[in-house]
């Protein structure tokens, strides 16, 4: 496996028409903690994410996805996907540091219709000391964490439409070092989707095919809790808050995790809560799965709860 | 509260078509175990279970459901029963000891076309030694049990024509005892559901109503297991070996269980694995719940993962 | 099996000299709710209790338990008690409605240096809205508690000394109608434990036997949470407050439960958290399961984490 | 941070006096599945490990480690490393391949008395047909496994004395590329512990301090299993089979994860169970926390359930 330039997923950028609205739902139902609030944008994060944010959400008047954001390996290797880029063609845009809050220099770059930032320095601010764990490695307390409070910040999946998910899945791997982890090839024997990653997760990213001539989108961002007591317990408290979750609890047969899908009511924005067994892949000469419908469905039906109707993505607004 | 004469359910007798397949799905993938085994007919429990079956199959190339049996708090208490249905117009059928293997002395009778059976004296034999839990206070040891296992029989749920569905419950409460949990109106504001118990159990037997004209039948067998997390493990199993659950896993509103429905290939019964937090109803003046399909699903959806079609009950043969 | 005239345990009233601490360990720390707060005494229960309290706190300078309270089946059942102490010699003290808030009549007893109390009516006040499950067989919503909110009152745990300790467990299951479950025979080969029952659970009421001439006292009171996850989170939640538990996280070998000790800085009152498989007990015709040192520890271990060392109960005060 | 030649802990190779014995406790309790077994050897692996085997036992009349062995990144890594090795004058031994069942060329040093090894070539069979996985991102199915069955590798545990401790800690960054995520100062004020990694784990091995004088040993192999709910469980089998755990179950306050250590009674190689929500370390600008003994215990309690006595560590032998 190449070693890639990229660390992990960094944070995911939103608009919203509302964003007090929004912080309802992030902060308040789901328990994000926020760590600044400007005049038009608040950042949040989970209680054992480090970086200064993994979401940010603007007011705009305009509901969808500004960017998806990240982190590179070292400051050098930031220098190196810039130059690579520019070789290879990409018009690159470059940031300068507090463009973003907490965030030190970036670069943007739109392939395939998606808007990529990279970037490597960021503040990592510890959570303030009233909600901040006697544990050192861990950031916020429990103790005063609402009962969903995801963890961290897992993984996104995007949508692309037939004419390029293949292409933006190969120059994941190809170009940004991605291991292609699963795959599904649909009943008309194209591939429909991909599971990528640079981390031992089963997914940094996502892809799957729309059909020809739909725009490419976000489908979802994924933040991670302890258990799947803790996933259940989390439909519990949005059923008490009134919010129907998109889909599950269910088990997926790729990636194996176990899920819940919850959009945002102002924004349309849907996170999916991730939780259970899952694996790691720490496999240096991993051959990608590929599954078929006959493999997840049929009569074994690895695949429980399904995800209901395909929901549409989110547009890329900026 | 009225004191019951009724202790607990003891058990179900069904028939199967093939009592060889049958044990494959309830003895070697659910893991209940084996007590014993005649001709014709298994013997079979939970590893917590401590009577001498809670489950017996019979072959006799019919497929439904023998009879439902309770257990008496006494054997005074039985013969009182028997006065009362004699006294009350029904017949009563009195069954000598050893009829069914490992019982004592039994009544039966048929109530709104429900074979209902009634014993007190019962044998508890101890798990053989070899499968005997060091643990005084339980009977199986689970250090060779499968990954499933039930642990101890739950309840019943059975079905009736609309026209006696009411006049069945009733019965339950008035004549046997039982307390009324939880009822369900429907939209046509006629009760369609109605869940009793004798025990704090949140049901030990459940009716629900069926269109006029509809046979009266049984729809499923529940078996407690530990933990969500053993009920998902559950359908993981199930997965492993082909077999597709009827529904589930989800969270029911009423009763606050989480459940997995899958029914024995050949015999077609239906078992409901129960596990999660539920409740106990220890309260002597309870007022019996009533929901509407406005407090369970609407925009709160406190009832996650519909259980799909309304499946056939099974018919009562013998 | 003798039908018993109680229905269940209904609270314990303590002691503390400093309430505004005491509430902050079981309101702000533990997460009972507080239902009435007066003067000098906080009336909480559990989210899913239904009585107006399980547990009262008065501040009267002094450290101890006031009385421990189980409620009859009936109003009947609680006059047919009250004669029956009278006509058995036991001193009976009549309590009018509302000398505890919101309770109905009630009759106070000391036997074996217990103060017990006995009553029926009680109100059942639901939660306040903005606190309130979204589903009816639920009480308070979980929505807006904290992450330990333990669920119900479970049992309590009282000592004898060795001079009269058989006699209280004869008491308890001759004239009250307890069951015995489980009983634990020490070394000298006489009897040092029992947990008894009125209603399936493993015990509502537990003694042990202290050294002759030891005060009787009490031990601790038990509340209930839904999973063993949720026990594990409590130890870090208790944890980050900077709070040592008596002990645990464990499992008993008696009763099969999963525990955790820990106690109420200010009045010395010791709850322990109770939570997993434990089992419920439907048999009419129970024989009381006895244990030995050998059976429960020895090479098999059967109790995990030890219970550390033999902690003081709390005296009686009133 | 570095990027590291080596991708990931590959197995431990142990000694036994008694093949039979071990297998009883590795296959039959643990449920470490055999992969193949020779003469004088078997190899096992997790539920969900890939390679040919994690773990080796020789009969070989002695009991000890023979070597702690990891897998490279690539076979050029492999190379790399044995020439960096040679280089800095560290004796490298060359193995043919098939030396190890299913593995190919590699290459073996001593640093500071510990054996180890390094490969890059190894097979990964999958689980035999009638053991296998209906889900392609599995290996065994878990229909058949016993109720423990660990998923995968998951570290080593190591240790020095103390001359020596801090340069092994130090040599594993230095020259083969680990991550410090933690390090525990003792009241000495000098280093005690230290947990580093090539992966996001909270640590693919960790070194601790004995006395000076001391023999340098090994501690410990963990396996990893899906849920703190497995944790207790296996603690419950383990007694059924007469098994008591050398500690635990218990929660780190180091890797904040959940463990349950157990020995082999015949080779006296000890297990660390291992589970819950722990930490993925996805940061490539990591600053090691450093913890004290007033950080862990002291009056928040952070570690739950004492690891018990110091215990020895296994010495090497070849």
């Amino acid at each position: 496996m190449m070693k890639s330039q990229i660390a992990k997923l960094g944070h995911v950028a939103i608009h919203t028409p509302d964003l007090e609205e929004s912080l309802w739902f992030f902060n308040e139902v789901l328990g994000l903690q926020i760590v600044e609030q400007t005049n038009d944008t608040a950042y949040l994060r989970g209680q054992r994410d480090w970086e200064h944010h993994t979401l940010s959400i603007t007011e705009s008047g305009q509901k969808g996805v500004d960017h998806i954001a990240f982190r590179t390996s070292s400051a050098d290797a930031l220098s190196e996907l810039a130059d690579q880029f520019e070789t290879n063609g990409t018009d690159v845009t470059y940031l300068d540091a507090g463009v973003e809050s907490g965030q030190g220099e970036a670069i943007r770059i739109e392939k395939f219709g998606h808007p990529y930032e990279f970037y490597y320095d960021v503040e990592k601010p510890r959570a303030p000391e009233d909600q901040r764990s006697g544990l050192k490695n861990r950031n916020y307390t429990e103790a005063v964490a609402n009962r969903i409070a995801p963890r961290r910040i897992d993984h996104v999946h995007v949508q692309d439409p037939s004419e390029t998910a293949t292409d933006h899945a190969v120059w994941l791997e190809d170009e940004l070092g991605f291991r292609l982890n699963e795959r599904y090839r649909a009943e008309d024997d194209e591939l429909w989707g991909w599971w990528l990653a640079v981390t031992p997760l089963p997914h940094d990213i996502a892809i799957h095919r729309e059909p020809p001539g739909s725009s490419e989108g976000f489908h979802h961002l994924s933040y991670h809790l302890d258990s799947l007591n803790e996933l259940w317990s989390a439909a519990d408290i949005l059923s008490e808050h009134g919010i129907e979750p998109d889909g599950g609890p269910g088990r997926h047969a790729i990636t194996r995790a176990d899920f819940l899908y919850v959009s945002d009511p102002a924004s349309g924005f849907r996170i999916e809560l991730f939780a259970g067994p899952g694996y790691l892949n720490f496999e240096p000469d991993w051959e990608p799965i590929e599954w078929t419908e006959e493999d997840i469905g049929g009569e074994t039906n690895h695949q429980w709860v399904g995800q209901g109707p395909a929901w549409d993505g989110l547009e890329y607004v900026n």
